[in-house]
């Protein structure tokens, strides 16, 4: 079943997003010795693979949304994991409708940042060329693609939306699957 | 009646958004030519006065924020003027959701970037003292607290939480005002 699928992507986008924020995303917002020289390499690896300065020298604006993600986003990733592994947890909908606009809009300004501002060339290189650009948006669109798919999921799925839902019952209520 | 208070407010506050919207921020979209010089004035004026240099040059990520502005939020204005000025419009309560998560979010980086930036003094002045950066972010709050009112309302009122929302009906439904 379609919604079934949805639900396993959900189910590893969040599961998969603990070690992401922890291990690499928040060394943009703690101190270097927090991390084992490992990841800090990894993370430096990184940059420059891809040509990302704003994990090793982000800008203020940039880096409050690494706090979002600490503290808001952090906390409600197992939850999500959890009522998508399990499936057909209707609870979730409206903080899971929370958490993908949140998301979503957190994305457009990184794209706009990445797409058109004149990066410098130093002391962490940005992207030059639009192929450099390009790269580093494949890198953050899956952040604002999934969040779409589970807004659009959440909005329009007839489990998600039965009247059911919110834990009234109705004798005329129909359950749709 | 509380609520009914509320739907006032968020009524002014979508219906002033419309002429802030067309007449200053887009501003910072559109050419010069499209303004008339007693609005480029109100607008240069502004950010001289309260030193924000965001809406004479505004950096691609803030843009970004502008272009959401227009696009995604502009047909809403009405539309949320119009439901909250009648009152008890429970179909508004989603879009709302939607609407206010969304801002809410684009106000979190401006706000960092105004408190800890590091602003030029020219071509266009920034805040360079604690009191201009909070002056600043005076300014910008509004449109941080009113939203987040605006989603607390949305979730938690009874009367937009009702079971007889989103159109069926049911027997045992119970109305609360």
């Amino acid at each position: 079943m379609a919604l079934r699928v949805l639900e396993i992507i959900f189910f590893f986008y969040f599961a998969s997003h603990i070690p992401i924020t922890l291990l690499i995303d928040l060394q943009a917002l703690l101190p270097g010795h927090v991390y084992p020289q490992p990841l800090r390499d990894l993370l430096s690896w990184y940059a420059e693979e891809f040509k990302d300065p704003m994990v090793l020298d982000p800008p203020h604006w940039f880096k409050s949304f690494v706090f979002c993600e600490a503290v808001l986003q952090m906390p409600f990733f197992p939850i999500a994991a959890y009522a998508f592994l399990k499936g057909g947890c209707t609870w979730i909908r409206t903080p899971a409708i929370l958490y993908s606009t949140h998301v979503a809009t957190t994305l457009i300004p990184i794209l706009a940042h990445i797409l058109f501002h004149q990066f410098p060339t130093k002391p962490h290189p940005g992207p030059q060329t639009d192929r450099e650009r390009w790269l580093l948006v494949s890198i953050y669109a899956p952040y604002l693609l999934v969040p779409l798919l589970l807004l659009l999921t959440m909005l329009l799925s007839s489990k998600y939306n039965s009247a059911s839902k919110a834990g009234s019952t109705s004798g005329k209520a129909k359950k749709k699957n």
